[in-house]
């Protein structure tokens, strides 16, 4: 697998192009709007969120990924189009209309996606001027600018692409994502959209797409809360002009792991831009009868509010760590258990372990940070990504919509 | 029913006494070590901790609870007894034995309880004398002490007694409880201790003492952290001379409904005192097909990290409130969701209402905040109490073992 430039355009046959529409602020040049375009037809598969409360785009774009046909989306940030009726569902008709229109495609064919403010009518106007202006922006350079016009409170664009052998030749695979709160497994807050020049079937490419979120983006966590709003989507256009990848063969695992890569990654950029995050802390679970155990309990840890405090504090706290553990609702042997700090062992088989605190406070003071908990009971395993808790996170949120 | 004085000791044949015995820290006179008597045999019952992890005290007064006779609890702040193996357990006996000595009691009718850091051992040689210290301090004007003395990052002690007509004469209950972080539903963090002079057997007393830790300690939450060291218990020692509370009678109900409210009243105290609080916030669910629906959605709302850092910024962000409903994994009608904060309602059969943004910022001000969700689905209904989530909060618990 190797690393390439140019995020979503990475693959042939794609454009992208992005514009400041004044949703996130009238009158400002903040990018808002973004558009990526395939030249040919493709194959979409889609991953949403399970909130009930779902936003107009999200219910929307599940019906364009159950027929599985896609050339474009189109995405603004600054407004979520949710809790926002029948009227919020129009609004969403008439994005891909408008955008159906100029880039002379069939509008059931384009998804629409919203992140930003809840409850807030779509200022359409705008948005139909930003519609216009990602068009007149499109080109094969356009990524980095899609990246940056989909961020809400990211710091930073998170963008990737890799390419990897497959189906007699090269295929290509790109990402741009964001989301840094409201990130919860299942899914966080987040819009991630992938390209891919290889030809792969709609019920193909959404049971690959399933398999990678499910090693991804449900594996991490800032804040636990999961959103209205939480859209992965993938076209496929055979642009590569390489066999077509099918279930069973070699290519289809190779294809799919270096789609597992792209999303972990990507997912990993979100922990690591998560709302005040000042570490990104790797949770990992092992000795447990089933992986989906040792799921929980790695989950457990990642969402603990003290120990994500404790994370912030650089506080070797493994005293919080056994007790998340304990809470996540798999039963275990709280006398085998064995919790590593920064590859330090501070518990085994349930009781303290004299450590040297300097030592562990020393390694403590790293930007990442690695937590493992052994169950010795068996050969599940899982691995979290979380972020810690700091002064900055409650800052940001206690101010974010005035 | 009518409020008292003295706490725990307002009831007939108790006292109380509390001392400080080093174990918050060495050669100070911080109260850390506290006990109640009762002067009679009496029944006791107990809800605990749901955690895998659990400390050796609370392992030691499951066994008490199961036989349901109880004369005394010893309980120290400071140290948790948690995570530390035999050595721990064989600690709790011992501090039994050394009390059952001071107080020419059985040892097995003697509860121990502890709160405090995780994972050190127990300084038994400070702990023998703050028991001797306690044994020493006894009265029937101890209550205000015990109060004090189980105290970890509280600000203030929590104490209550009331008084209820009841098997043909007065009876009353008291009680004491500690708790600010590691506050969860299913418990909280908590130390919690009941007495009573009436007449109720064992099995009785558990049966009343679940149901009211359902309606209160079970409806509560700070930072969704359950811990290892959750106590509850009640003594019952037919100090009254009345009537023995059995079940069916109009007594039994009475006396539950006192009960109740003692621990709702402590459980509310709990929250208002939680870490770096600045809001008391009741989140209050009504319209769903049943009770349990309700609670799991007033749950999630007073769970979620955003509505809590929206409470501490004063802000009506009702899109968060629909949100943690949204994932509470209870299937509704978004489309019938009416959301009221201090009393406005903002949100309509799932449509933003225009309300005075002046008017809810200036009741948002307030230090007791409402929310209320109506589901307009059913005559289910629950309520929950959470606080916000300051910047205070992060600072405390970055800090808390170091």
């Amino acid at each position: 697998m190797k690393s390439l430039d140019k995020g979503v355009c990475a693959p042939a046959g794609f454009r992208a192009g992005a514009a400041a529409g004044g949703i996130k602020k009238a009158g400002t040049q903040r990018l808002d709007c973004a558009l990526i375009v395939s030249d040919m037809p493709a194959s979409v598969a889609g991953v949403f969120t399970t909130n009930m409360v779902q936003a107009a785009p999200v219910r929307y774009c599940r019906e364009i990924c159950r027929a599985g046909k896609g050339r474009a989306i189109f995405a603004n940030s600054g407004n979520a189009n949710a809790c926002t009726g029948d009227p919020g569902y129009a609004d969403v008709l008439k994005t891909a209309d408008i955008a159906g229109a100029l880039l002379k495609l069939p509008p059931d064919e384009i998804c629409v996606c919203s992140t930003g403010v809840i409850g807030v009518p779509m200022p359409m106007d705008r948005l139909e001027k930003g519609v216009c202006a990602c068009v007149a922006a499109l080109s094969d350079d356009g990524s980095p600018d899609t990246a940056r016009a989909i961020m809400t409170t990211d710091t930073k664009p998170k963008e990737l692409a890799v390419e990897v052998s497959c189906g007699g030749g090269r295929v290509r695979l790109g990402g741009i994502a964001k989301g840094a709160g409201m990130i919860a497994p299942n899914m966080a807050t987040m819009l991630c959209f992938l390209t891919t020049d290889a030809a792969v079937a709609p019920a193909d490419l959404r049971h690959l797409l399933h398999a990678a979120a499910e090693q991804s983006f449900n594996c991490i966590c800032v804040d636990n809360d999961m959103s209205t709003n939480d859209t992965l989507l993938c076209l496929a256009n055979d642009a590569s002009g390489t066999v077509p990848i099918v279930p069973g063969g070699a290519d289809y695992a190779r294809f799919g792991e270096a789609l597992n890569e792209l999303c972990r990654e990507l997912a990993q950029a979100l922990v690591r831009d998560g709302e005040g995050a000042t570490k990104f802390v790797e949770i990992e679970v092992t000795g447990v009868p089933d992986d989906r155990a040792a799921r929980q309990i790695a989950a457990s840890v990642a969402r603990s509010q003290l120990c994500k405090t404790a994370f912030y504090g650089q506080d070797a706290n493994w005293g919080r760590i056994a007790c998340a553990a304990g809470y996540a609702g798999v039963v275990f042997d709280p006398g085998l258990l064995d919790v590593y700090i920064q590859g330090i062992r501070v518990l085994a088989h349930g009781c303290p372990v004299a450590y040297e605190e300097v030592e562990i406070q020393a390694r403590m003071q790293a930007p990442e940070l690695r937590v493992r908990l052994e169950l010795n009971s068996g050969g599940g395993h899982a691995t979290f990504w979380t972020s810690d808790l700091s002064v900055e996170y409650v800052t940001i949120n206690a101010d974010y919509r005035t």
